[in-house]
């Protein structure tokens, strides 16, 4: 049994990190960073993606990435699948998380996987139908994600009301967690705070779950608004790993390392050990290049009162 | 007349910034940015601090640059000072508003001015005094810093009781706002809404404004639980100036254009021009060497809408 959590921080730099690398990480990296996470005490990471490899030559390792990782103690491993074909590879390997991801841009969702984006969420009832086929219904967990919820690249602001829409046709699809991702980090604290009320409202019973990018440095500030919404699920990336590759230094996800460090500061069990956490990135930077690798924690060091702590004091 | 601001964003970088620069930059240097930032619209900088020249050469100018920033029209013109020596150098040059700093840790003052923390204190009451005495007590506004407050490199995490105690004695002593400073970048953000409260309750009728770093990444959401509390003035240093000279890349204060990006996001008036502000960076940075610079706004750019804003659209 483990220990009772109050935020869940899910791992999605092997994915949404990876996939923006040129050059595919060894699959013993991928799954020596995986174990080392795991033991720091991150319980859910979303380990590849079940795209066609000749797309995304990363992930070509994807069934060997999650068979190792369905055999790594204590962990949730999710993948994700941007269609039925890839939902059925996942299926056959018995992943017990899919996450299925809709761009609420309509020109994100043409530009991203070439359908309309009322074709997009159709087709989520398609994976429903092939996983309780298969058997699956109690074994394995459908999340749907929404990109480009906060706002787009092509398209600018988008509409509070299209989020809540796809959000309820996914919730009445059968989506066992809602995804509301801040794709290209346009958001802001105010409206993270209306969006995912919005999306609360449709969604009861449902957990939300926030997938914000730190590309204009609001990352924890909305992590902060939405917290106060009640979100308790996080997405985040081991050193900020991803972002454009066409922009040096700007990051992608937020860091998981800093998330963690404010969570763990406001006195929010993670679960994770913060020290093994900055020591696994440690490991992952030598496979990476530490060019690859962002956030302040891990060059500012954690506070003399967190090394109080490990000596036998108290940090709350 | 000036617009009404929701939010009050004051430019630290000068002082806070230039202090940890091994390099004075030329006063023609200082002016230009000075003046360029107060056309951009913010409306209160600290300029410089009243420092000897022996211990900080980067301050050898104050006279020059108090001088000519009295003349930036629409500007609200700070200087730091350590003591009463520098209030009065300060007083004699007709500086509208003064910072006098205290560090609520006793060990971090008693290195930083080598004097007891309570010393310390008793010595805001005789620079009130210099100043009613100079003849320049409704022209001179007197602020309070409060350095440390959320937490010290020497001694850990600091008792929130302390921090009231501190206010408390200053808003007696006659200080016309209280600054609450993150000196070292350990708060969080459920630790600056305890302490801000605390201290708010303390002070009634007095602004409290707040001085955050982003040493590790915490800055822009500190600022966001502040705000939650009913703080309306904060500092932040153009390009997060600052830090640490023997951490390369840790950044210090909070980063000018990424916090006003946040507010002006958020729907809150700063009176700032975003595009203004990038470009007076951009300016600074010919001077202080790119690599002296942080920020993400700086790197990703400003969201699509903000272009379409430009071009006739609505923002908000």
């Amino acid at each position: 049994m483990q220990p009772a959590l109050d935020v869940l921080v899910r791992e999605v730099g092997l994915r949404d990190g990876l996939q923006s690398l040129p050059t595919p990480l060894p699959t013993s990296a991928k799954l020596a960073w995986i174990r080392a996470e795991a033991a720091a005490g991150v319980r859910e990471i979303e380990v590849t993606s079940f795209v066609p490899a000749k797309l995304l030559p990363q992930f070509a390792d994807a069934e060997q990435v999650v068979e190792q990782s369905l055999l790594v103690p204590g962990l949730q491993v999710v993948a994700l699948v941007p269609n039925l074909r890839g939902a059925q590879r996942a299926l056959a390997l018995g992943v017990p998380k899919l996450d299925y991801v809709v761009s609420v841009s309509r020109t994100h969702n043409l530009k991203n996987v070439r359908r309309e984006r009322e074709a997009s969420l159709e087709d989520f009832r398609g994976i429903v139908q092939a996983r309780d086929a298969a058997g699956r219904r109690q074994t394995t967990t459908l999340a749907a994600g929404l990109s480009t919820a906060l706002g787009c690249s092509y398209e600018g602001r988008i509409a509070v009301d299209e989020v809540r829409r796809c959000a309820a046709f996914l919730a009445e699809a059968g989506a066992q967690e809602i995804l509301v991702a801040d794709t290209v980090g346009y958001g802001d604290p105010g409206q993270v705070r209306e969006v995912f009320r919005a999306v609360l409202a449709e969604t009861a019973g449902i957990p939300v779950a926030a997938h914000f990018h730190d590309t204009r440095g609001l990352g924890l500030a909305n992590v902060l608004a939405a917290l106060e919404c009640g979100i308790r699920r996080f997405d985040a990336s081991l050193g900020g790993l991803g972002g454009c590759p066409y922009a040096p230094g700007a990051s992608g996800n937020i860091v998981t390392e800093d998330l963690v460090f404010m969570l763990d500061s406001m006195g929010l069990r993670t679960g994770i050990d913060i020290e093994r956490l900055l020591a696994v990135r440690e490991q992952a930077a030598q496979h990476l290049g530490a060019g690859q690798m962002h956030g302040a924690l891990a060059r500012a060091g954690l506070p003399l009162h967190y090394q109080a702590a490990r000596s036998g004091g108290r940090l709350h």
